[in-house]
């Protein structure tokens, strides 16, 4: 019996249920059902065969929802509602003592720190699937020179390795947002019952270490109103994914007739409907796409959030299709993104051609005026008159005569000729980090060992 | 045949198919391919019995979608391709002469407007509806007398009729800005090709003229690249779903105990899973939710769009599920919201004793010592101190004694009793737009008029 | 006096003054305030004399704004304040009658609409002097091939000016965003009140007329309460930065050295504080790097409205900051882009060189099979075969033989070489809108009507 | 000199120069380039009475910006060329010397981590003491019941202590977030030059310990591409935002008349500029409308990141508003909210007269049949049972009479009417995290302990 006269309006129950999409949390629902029933039993709340009937039925349910044979019920608003009805088809009246000492709110709220917390790490793996594809790709590439661009404009050279690892050391900074996301969902709400606590001697450590939770909210009102850790999930996933829109967003370029320093696989690119020549890198131009589909998401739950009084209100119900969402698209991405890797082949010729032009050691013919005693800041002023000048005259740096070297300082020899010859630049990064090959190799150790730390 | 070697990859499949969602289109692409056809062979492209074998088949198709026996394909990468390799089967060879002169690029551009304008007409129809019952109760409610708040706090009282029709004229506006994102999408793309236009003699208006469209886009490249459109429906959308937010919140607001205004319909409200008492507002509460959601759409979308070199690149189809998913949500938004206001039920009592606050009357007070010649600064501040002295005291402004009047103004007579007397407070509010009765009729007649301005 | 015992916390101060921002609503303020006097005066609420005192004090605020000395006073906590506070220094108490009849929420909703309809005006004026640049630039670069993109790919070759003129089109719609926004604050919300219209006999049509306001807001409440012109505002101005986001994106990649299509001028490049050779287009990066900041101002103010019960919140003071820095910013990316494109330099030699390449006449070869009778599906298939057997060779298109040819289609003749002749390809696209130059001159005298248009 | 012929345009420069905002990272460049300048000593690349001349002039400097005296020039673009000027006005062309192995883009790269860390810490100090204040206020009223709301209906009741150190753990959280962007600020990135390393033999680790970072950046692309840690910080400050625009709501609601369970302090309230009698809550609404800014600054940095190739590119340099604004905007929230809550009264007896709604006491009645064997399911269905009786009568609870009760369940005696004595239903919520007073003071032992912790 309900206190209510009238039915749900079905304009209301269109707008209300939410079974649509919060059947994902089924199998986290029945987890914290099982522990809760044998928790209201080790306290002698329920009896302990009142206990086994309630598990028996869970296991049933759960054995359901896994082989998708779980039958939803028209009145099924929820998944916590579908369960419970069909916990009580199975066991009896008894599973109306599911809910004892448990309220819609601190359950669902639960629920959804479970899926946060497996679906961060499960993200996780993902991302170091990924790393893990660019450090192999990086030992293959080792000693490719490349062009190393600022402002889109080709600046000093670096190895085609360095650049991928790049990449690598933005993942591993996700990876730890990702771990802070699981974190924050780390800390159980069951047993704040509906914003207040519960009048039952409950055990909620019992239940939280059963669920593999490290520890228990501390305030029953904060329990149920907080979604901090959607948040946090939503941030790392949408920084992440912004990497991704960088990576994606290179691809393309780097596919592009002009730039030509990769050719992604046949299988992560499509044709045009119209155009035969076509080679289309969809793969990596979605990848830039759906960056901005989970900043979306993320602002979207910051207003939903903003504002809103305490404790629990309806409008919390709206975390779910954004965290869903989100995390379907930033693992789909991932996959996408180590496939598109893994197959990618890069251009050397290309690459190396590029990487020669010989303007990039500009920075190079300054500090060997350095080293020769001149400040910095006058050097670049004696560099950029030499480029000037071959600019002017159509010819490359190396084409200026020891005229025109002498004109703009007599501290320039023989040796600008020998710095820019190729090899040279690239070496000379010899800082912590620089491009110097021998600073990659470190580098490809440290990752690995990265890796290696996380499997372990 | 194609160009490529390998097959997709099936995680390439999974990022790059449409079809999970741009099915919605199918209406609208075989409407197009129709005038598409039509005006090929009008134009002797192609042939009129080729055109007849693709209409034929075009209407097979039609019926296919609406009866849902259309069976697309597994490898349906999206619904125009769906809807190609339909039409051949059901045609044949001549059904490859469909996409003669057009590319998917002016294509899905098309369909796209042709959505927008569809949508953000119907869109409209269920905006306008609202207005209806906003009209209706604001009629049923002309007189009842209501505090009107600033800040939250009590500030002069006002008509419930007055009130209502705020919505009214923010729901108008929205009108406007619905059909300002119709005619955005008012200018056919078809007919661009891939970007350049196409090889053949063409006749573009002619098809503009059978699917509706008022005119043709100008430039090929920008018809295929721009989303402008899609951006305005959003704009629009999230603006109506900011309007039913503030709805929301009120209603939520004023079925609180503590207000009290107003009880919602056993249709519109739940219960609690725990609570037994409860009767929440959950419909209010989602309306103000979802807001934040469009807006999130709208802000992703920019998102896509930042930066993006011309022409089409595959980030474009990024635009589909933001909008879908705006025009499902702000259509369940109206809908829930017409149907709360039909069914709302208003206290009288308790508006009225809110709105019979003696301090609503303060600024008539300061209003009266204006007619005498005060300056209105200076009034403000004798009847602060009137308010400061009767909140010192704990009584009401009109248990002030004439002698506590004397000491702030010698212009305050018997009079200021008067004025304290309920009814004049209200109906003292003559300016045009204001809240006295014969204003609101006149609004009311006005807000009538708009309405059958556009019904006709 | 206030009803207040207790002075406002220095830390209120700082969250609650507004007059760090809100003085440029200054010549707004003064403007309407002129109006409301004599309206006053009009109707007899305030005598003739004290409006010529009142008018007389607001020329000396007028001119000691514009010239920039205005005394600004610590306790000023809005413009609004600190023009009455002025006001009543130059004329006396009679300043204190300027409120008679006006609330300070009618008056900030009044200047900000004012605010808005001349800054979107102004805008406007921006934007319709870089679509004069863009059809200039396309006038000089008529006939200058390039390759026109999908997917950054090189799809069919186009001329600049088409490119340039896509630009227009965008813009031109920008303007129609605008003119909306101005619309949409062309309703006079001054003689609201408070919330609910005052108690004076006014006349609100006078002041609308005075101040050039088309109408007068139908209802106080929603008056008061509504900054949809606002939002419409920062929905036209964050479309028009997207689309400067994307002309910036295209000048970034096309000042590499890869594309080389253009040199911007030196007066809007920088050089590097440690690479002497660079030459980084900055202001291009910047104009593509400021489009998420007005979407992010977009967003915040749907956020600040979400929720909001009516009528006016201080909540809404964070319309103006959202506002102002949207106006600066997008005012000063138009003058930018402008300034850029009046004076980058396009090279026809790289643009011309990347339009040869052959591949782009695929879709040519295709059409050219398709007027022999083959279904376009078809022949899309055999160019594909085409595109395939040339890349297995390294050869261009027009290196394959007739041999090639045969085992292809037979239809394939010598015709197959002369479309693949460069000049073909581009002057074959005749459909309306299309690149071909007949088209295009079409579409720039239409522009240069556009343009006339709206200066007269 | 330079390779430019021209000078930059104003409208450019207008653009471009970044020193109206980054004069802020000032004294974290000075630090910077002193440690840089001690590092370039001990390494030998400079002469140590070089390193003393760059060590005086930054000094110098230092004291220069401290004192407010530094006098900025007209072609200073941004803090770091201001800063490098004046150090060679004051040391001679030894300051050329300074920018030897460093670029501006590690360098501001290493000014913005900086920046970021000490803010994370400095907005932490004003979160915890906002958390103290919640702790003394919440003891304060330890005891004072009120109403819990769910879906902003009276639910339970609990303490206002209990409500009150909600927040406190909402802050707690938010403190955990800040120093995960700290400790994302941690990696140095100092020595990473342009994009790929220096061409001197460094020690980044030395810097870096003098700077007090705890590891150097591991690849040099990376270093000078990453904005993440900004990322971290909006994500920390925007959640923190959103927690404290709920307090603001709640302090609003709570100011109502209809709610009326707290005053403002007058310091913190404002009047009305036309009703004399208002007190407005302008900072509890100001603190509800700045999270939708932050939120908003969060998202512009995403896009503004979003698809941007790597390495450094100027778009950049928009990271530096969006991070300023979000710093000022917080912390001035913080002290506000601090100020608010330190100088609110709370009402007893409203609080108490609310709490006291019987309808609040349910689910303890649906507990007791619980207790005594019946399914919480059933139990619930009864108790709906009863809340309808009783209001189809219009009568409280406990004014049913025995036999009412025995038509809904024999389970119901005496007890029920001593269930709903008033004291009962509080202090029988003795879960862990729950409303029953000892909870609650176990709950404030451990957030004085957190507090504590935090300052050791």
């Amino acid at each position: 019996m309900s206190r209510f006269d009238e039915p749900q309006d079905p304009v209301f129950q269109k707008l209300n249920a939410s079974i649509g999409f919060d059947w994902r949390l089924g199998p986290y629902d029945v987890a914290q059902s099982r522990a809760h029933a044998s928790m209201l039993a080790a306290q002698g709340i329920i009896a302990a065969e009142e206990c086994d009937a309630l598990l028996r039925a869970l296991d049933e349910v759960e054995q359901e929802l896994d082989a998708g044979g779980f039958a939803f019920d028209a009145d099924d608003e929820d998944i916590h509602m579908a369960i419970e009805r069909r916990v009580t088809e199975l066991a009896g009246p008894v599973g109306g003592k599911l809910h004892t000492a448990r309220s819609r709110n601190d359950q669902v709220a639960t629920d959804m720190t479970m899926f946060v917390r497996a679906h961060a790490l499960g993200t996780d793996d993902r991302v170091t699937a990924v790393m893990s594809t660019l450090a192999d790709r990086a030992e293959e590439h080792l000693d490719w020179p490349m062009p190393g661009y600022t402002h889109l404009q080709r600046a000093q050279p670096v190895y085609l390795s360095h650049h991928l690892l790049a990449y690598f050391w933005m993942l591993q900074r996700d990876r730890e947002r990702l771990r802070f996301a699981a974190a924050q969902a780390d800390r159980l709400p069951l047993g704040s019952g509906a914003l207040a606590g519960v009048n039952f001697d409950t055990d909620r450590r019992r239940a939280a270490a059963e669920l593999g939770f490290g520890s228990v909210t501390r305030n029953s009102i904060d329990a149920v109103s907080n979604r901090d850790f959607v948040l946090d999930f939503l941030a790392a996933a949408a920084t992440c994914a912004t990497h991704l829109s960088r990576l994606g967003a290179e691809l393309v370029l780097w596919s592009s007739e002009e730039f030509g320093f990769c050719e992604l696989a046949d299988g992560f690119a499509s044709g045009s409907s119209i155009m035969p020549q076509k080679k289309n890198p969809d793969a990596a131009e979605l990848l830039r796409a759906k960056a901005p589909r989970v900043a979306g998401h993320l602002v979207a739950l910051h207003g939903v959030l903003h504002g809103l009084p305490l404790t629990y209100n309806k409008d919390m119900q709206e975390d779910k299709e954004h965290l869903f969402d989100s995390v379907d698209t930033l693992d789909l991405c991932l996959d996408a993104a180590r496939g598109m890797l893994e197959t990618v082949a890069f251009r050397r010729s290309r690459l190396a051609a590029a990487a020669a032009d010989e303007f990039l050691a500009a920075t190079d013919v300054a500090d060997l005026l350095v080293r020769r005693g001149m400040p910095f800041r006058e050097a670049h002023g004696v560099v950029a008159g030499l480029v000037r000048r071959a600019l002017e005259r159509g010819v490359a740096l190396s084409e200026l005569s020891p005229a025109d070297l002498a004109e703009q300082s007599d501290l320039l020899d023989e040796e600008f000729y020998s710095v820019l010859s190729e090899g040279a630049w690239l070496d000379s990064k010899v800082s912590e980090g620089g491009t110097a090959l021998d600073r990659v190799r470190e580098q490809l150790a440290e990752a690995r060992a990265a890796l290696e730390a996380q499997v372990a």
